[in-house]
């Protein structure tokens, strides 16, 4: 895997043509934003800004990259200057792990046109999919609560690589641990797992499957028993207990999941098992879980695989990376849908006030605000918290990476701070207020003048 | 990157507990099939098979995995038995770029009981959203013709590595080429892309930016239009070529795509431009590019990226890995909505009948089937094409592997034996008949007696 290469062509050809018209030097800011939050979501959780940073300070073009180009038809020129090129940029970032919201940036890049533009596929690739699987997962867990979920999702994610970032993404989300072993070990997530329905099915019968299993661990497990016929398999579950196995849970993956835990339930209630927790595997989603909890089905967890780890429905996230400013001059798109706002900027966040404000970069935060629409508000500016900090300076990392449960408890932290409305998955309505500050208004207006004026 | 430890931890605790219980070295044979296509989809088209085969080969526990393993509380005999772990079982296979449907296992799997069983959420992984991506692709391919797709999805595909996989899954389907340089690279898919909004923005005026571009791609480009206002992007594009550009194609990527192609296409043409080319780019999939090609909008080619690379609103395949034999006795599971059919097993496919028969391994292409519903189906048997073959033997590939290209024509040539009404995107009934033989029929209810008299 080449990262330098992990771009789109146009981001050379553009370099290329940079080159050719000699502008290469200007000095650009990009905006990596979401235009709009998915359908019914509420927020967003920033994520997968790490990566994307590492992968700037390591960003080279290696010989055979440059071989590759120039067998392309890109010029000489652009070969030579990519031979050892780096990224001497500067980044500002939100923290991993914060919430945010439609039109907020998550990252501004400062630097020479080529290096700023040059990036946009590869953190754009990165921070899109992670940012997406760990909103999703966020819905998912606050609508288990106080059930615990677990990611599932390797098998159905879209790639071995992207389910180790989703199992990431979900635990900062609030997962409590994930089947991946892979992301256990690379980032120490807890890891989680019992037996499949195969193992059952290698054994003569359940019953002798479960007794093989509980004597391989002794100290306590979990059983699946839904492999043939659910009640009788806690039954069989009850059996291994009455012959001395240590059951903590008993899963269950297929079925109507209201009517089958209440009787797996009661069997296990019948049987003295009333501390045996009931696990349910299998399509789930925050809809589906939050019909359950309404439905008062008695789950204590669930494993959550397919729809946390691909984000389904939404499936994408639309963020963007767009040029806001040129040397010293804020610049707009005004393609129909899809305009932007100019020039490098800051997100003040007021928790006293509900409300974001998006502004210029030198702006303090504002003690008051005229909207867009004519409303005045009056501002809690002295507890106004920037959302955008240093990341990195001429192309190397000035922050300390927290570690992933570090990051989990950030976004636990943060999420607390927002109205708690806005974890309900069917009531967020009224969305969080996003404002953009006069200034930005302004700049915007004198760049549309100039845009005119040409 | 650990590839053994790419899984879930219950392949882990499973294999341990088969240890414990001595059971080991049973003969165990795995499917891996897809229960049900996509709702409206008529075909899957195998992918990523190639890759999961080279992961088997080199699938092994480093010494840091096993520490790992040994922490988190995996015995010390499944710990020594991993040390020196390979993949030494086979796998029959289709090839890549055939079509397939549901129930049809795309790989089989005959190992002992832990080699067969601890590489399934691997190769799940990778055939899953390969397989899946590639099948949305071709949906999308067919609904363009004769206009052409390129692969635009870097950026919003699920993580880097994603992006470059789903760019070999679009060639293979039929898609021409690709935005993803390091797909090129890797797989040696034709590359393509031109500039982006912010190469507009970067310079005073639209007109200026143009210039620029042109110059640097003198033997003909595409130009992209729509940054500021469409037809005076149209009109700007005609005077660089009036200046002397070479213009091959203009992209639009916002906007009302039959108003805006119409209106392009009229100033190209009053200009002369007749043989400029009109791309289109911006959220496609295969029920939008079949709109515009019902409403005649005069479009040449698509930049696809979202919806193919993450395959939305499907987003996920439910490929399934389930165990069908162990030592020569069926094997079958009966849960709710998930029950599977026992044994090894072969697929033949009928190009005369338009039909698949799902076969016991050993069985010979049936003349002809009782069907399940009773009626009596005489079959084109000697044209009839088994296609699972032999492709890995005691843990090696036996099989050469093709080029994408090569796929890309396999799967042309094997989709056009497909009645052809299955390619249309709207009308995919009926569904593509998949039999199963009577001897699979019979071992299953020789299964279910058996699993009945314990």
């Amino acid at each position: 895997m080449s990262l330098a290469l992990t771009t789109d062509l146009y981001q050379l050809t553009m370099a290329d043509a940079y080159l050719k018209a000699g502008v290469q030097n200007k000095h650009a800011v990009f905006d990596l934003f979401v235009r709009t939050l998915p359908k019914g979501w509420s927020y967003l959780i920033a994520c997968g800004i790490d990566e994307a940073l590492e992968c700037l300070e390591n960003f080279k073009f290696l010989p055979e990259d440059i071989d590759f180009l120039r067998k392309n038809g890109l010029s000489h020129d652009l070969c030579d200057y990519l031979m050892n090129f780096r990224f001497t940029g500067d980044v500002r970032a939100v923290d991993e792990g914060t919430p945010v919201f439609q039109n907020e940036p998550l990252l501004e890049v400062t630097g020479n046109l080529i290096e700023a533009q040059i990036v946009e596929t590869l953190l754009l690739s990165i921070i899109n999919y992670q940012t997406l699987v760990c909103s999703k997962a966020s819905r998912i867990v606050e609508a288990a609560r106080p059930a615990t979920i677990v990611d599932f999702g390797l098998r159905r994610a879209p790639g071995p690589e992207a389910g180790v970032r989703a199992a990431r993404a979900a635990f900062i989300a609030g997962a409590i641990a994930t089947s991946n072993v892979e992301a256990g070990r690379r980032f120490g997530i807890p890891i989680s797992g019992t037996h499949a329905h195969s193992f059952v099915m290698a054994f003569p019968t359940e019953l002798e499957a479960f007794r093989a299993w509980c004597k391989a661990y002794p100290e306590g497990t979990t059983l699946l028993i839904d492999t043939y016929d659910i009640a009788q398999g806690a039954r069989n579950a009850c059996q291994v207990v009455r012959e001395g196995a240590a059951l903590k849970a008993v899963r269950i993956d297929s079925g109507d999941f209201v009517t089958n835990t209440r009787q797996v339930r009661a069997i296990l209630n019948d049987a003295g098992l009333e501390h045996v927790r009931i696990l349910v595997s299998g399509d789930m989603n925050e809809n589906k879980i939050d019909a359950l909890k309404k439905a008062e089905a008695p789950i204590d967890g669930y494993g959550v695989g397919t729809d946390m780890v691909t984000a389904r429905p939404e499936s994408a996230l639309g963020g963007v990376y767009k040029l806001v400013q040129v040397d010293s001059l804020p610049r707009i798109k005004t393609s129909s849908g899809k305009a932007t706002w100019p020039g490098a900027k800051q997100v003040w966040r007021y928790p006293d006030d509900n409300v974001d404000v998006i502004c210029a970069y030198k702006e303090d935060a504002p003690r008051e605000l005229l909207c867009e629409q004519g409303e005045r508000l009056v501002l809690h500016h002295k507890v106004a918290t920037p959302l955008l900090g240093s990341a990195m300076v001429v192309g190397r990392r000035v922050y300390i990476a927290k570690s992933v449960l570090q990051v989990a408890e950030y976004c636990k932290e943060d999420l607390s701070y927002l109205p708690a409305y806005l974890k309900d998955i069917e009531c967020n309505t009224p969305p969080y207020r996003v404002e953009v500050s006069a200034e930005i208004r302004h700049q915007r207006n004198v760049a549309e003048a100039q845009r005119r004026l040409k």
